[in-house]
């Protein structure tokens, strides 16, 4: 059967997401995805541990009410913002979240609007289901575009900080686009946990926010799958009609739970990953023909002054086991993403970096 | 901002899945979602216990890759069917495989053609995709449909065995509407590893067959949500294009390697599953006023020659805090279907189902 032949119209063509390169063997340095370079915290382990009994056999929370109540008294509390567990929604990993906002909105035809150079997910998602990827430059230093949103859509998507450029953008920039753009505004906050800013208090201005959270960056938790999203209760309310049932496994509602009750620790260990990234940018600051772009993710981009040498890079470090990420897209042909690891696996990083450039460039 | 007007045209009135009643306390006899009345074995345990280790900040396997070679060598070796990793897609629970087709395939007007009764599921997946549903009534007995399948379409779903009437269909049957059918047929194995027979073999004959198994029943790790479709390489491939990239996590991938390197143990422990539905099933037909129908899955459907005795069993025997499940469905209104349980579930039922119909039948 020519199976192509009876695909929707749209996905004739689609090409899938290519994740970051994930070695199987060990003796990596992997700088390429982002994870937290840390194991969760002993205590989530051992309530892993705890987890593994004959409650398995069960179906988990479709709800996951305990983990919902558990972020909004523990984690929400700590911000001025929406203060109600229907104010929350909770998804097999935030790509599963952003999946069910454009499930909910987008057929084809639809705009989908987001930032250029941002997540590679939302060009992804779009095309998967059939939207208009309408893509908006970065302003000068990959700063909020200067340009008003008063442009026809239904999801914008603005990822803060922003991935890969590294920095938060203002929330006076996110508010304005909410107040102009008629469609849902979804901001991607991922990695929110490593800055000092949130648009989470925004939720009290405007009704038409999405903001999204990951459990897989500052919380170790990437291999299982926890994302949320907080926005208005309607909001809230359609994206629970739409998802799946038993979208997030009982583990994972599990180790969420655990990682909210031990923030502290969690956020605690992190700072290390604060001073290695300043750390990191200190030491390649160093070097003239390279500059290391403001970050307050755990990951810094960096920027050749000569073009070729950001792909040289990171083949070289590659032949020596270390992964970093190099993006075939023009507009960042000079830059490579750093993910922050530890000082040991920095450590290791920033010596064969300078042997590199010693020997080719 | 009013939401309704932004979704997606087919979904303004789409209702949700109504998931079986999960209750938060204790002391229930929980009869209505068929799941395992038996824990993971304990070795499976053990491998999920040791899994809480420092690897859970990494992303997940994307294609789950060892879990697929386990089940191709240990599993699927049994059956006379396809035979490459290649041919193995693996899903977050059943669900997502099928949602993975629905995406694939389903547009808005698309027909999609599957028995009733039959799974709920089906219906809530065309709707949230804005399919057209095509129920096809069962013959006499709940038998195949006597129907050739020359009818425009590009999904047909069968379940086998079927849930809610417990019967596999035959091989001959499903040959012939693979054969005449324009789409992909799906046979949802949710529940073969139940019965005694299996459509697996059938992949070597007919190319637009996909076959899901479910780790939900058979394993009893429903709350881990772990399914898999087995179909053509082409096919295979196609879905893993659409799927989300990490949408298996880690531990749900690790405890379906254990479940698959310990199948006979846990296979020998889901006979007493079988002898139990064996045990149910003569108890119950004791009774004039009710028949059971065969079963080979994990639930027997009881039919009361009064309409209205199934919603009062249903409701007298949730007050006593057993849980089975009544369909609302007019073609089911004579009907409850009860979960196999332990004995001491089953004993428990059946006192307390004898002295419900003593009182007020």
């Amino acid at each position: 059967m020519d199976f192509k032949k009876l695909i929707r119209t749209h996905l004739k063509d689609f090409e899938a997401y290519v994740p970051g390169e994930q070695p199987t063997e060990g003796g990596w340095v992997k700088l390429n995805t982002n994870e937290n370079p840390y194991p969760p915290n002993p205590e989530i382990l051992t309530d892993l541990k705890n987890a593994a009994d004959d409650r398995l056999k069960l179906y988990p929370d479709p709800f996951a009410r305990v983990l919902r109540e558990k972020f909004l008294n523990l984690y929400l509390k700590d911000f001025d913002t929406v203060d109600h567990i229907d104010n929350i929604f909770v998804g097999n990993g935030t790509d599963d979240v952003l999946e069910v906002l454009f499930k909910l909105f987008i057929e084809p035809g639809d705009d989908v609007i987001f930032f250029d150079p941002s997540y590679g997910m939302y060009i992804t998602l779009t095309e998967l289901y059939g939207g208009n990827c309408v893509e908006i430059p970065l302003g000068e230093n990959f700063s909020f575009p200067e340009r008003n949103f008063e442009i026809k859509g239904k999801l914008l998507i603005i990822n803060s900080p922003n991935n890969p450029t590294g920095q938060s953008f203002d929330n006076d920039s996110i508010q304005s686009a909410c107040e102009s753009f008629p469609g849902v505004v979804i901001v991607d906050e991922t990695y929110a946990d490593f800055s000092d800013t949130s648009v989470l208090p925004l939720l009290k201005q405007v009704d038409n926010l999405v903001v999204t959270r990951s459990f897989s960056k500052s919380f170790s938790l990437a291999s299982l799958r926890l994302g949320l999203a907080i926005a208005d209760k309607n909001l809230i309310s359609l994206m629970n009609r739409v998802k799946l049932p038993y979208n997030v496994n009982y583990m994972a509602q599990v180790a969420g739970i655990s990682c909210i009750e031990h923030k502290e620790e969690v956020f605690e260990n992190n700072k290390n990953i604060l001073s290695e990234r300043k750390r990191l940018k200190e030491q390649l600051n160093k070097y003239d023909e390279i500059s290391v772009l403001p970050s307050d993710s755990n990951f810094i981009l960096v920027k050749f002054e000569n073009e070729s040498c950001a792909k040289l890079m990171f083949e070289k470090l590659k032949e020596r086991r270390i992964l970093i990420r190099y993006f075939s897209k023009p507009s960042l042909a000079q830059f490579v993403r750093i993910s922050v690891g530890t000082e040991k696996q920095n450590d290791k990083f920033l010596s064969e970096f300078d042997k590199i450039l010693d020997k080719n460039l």
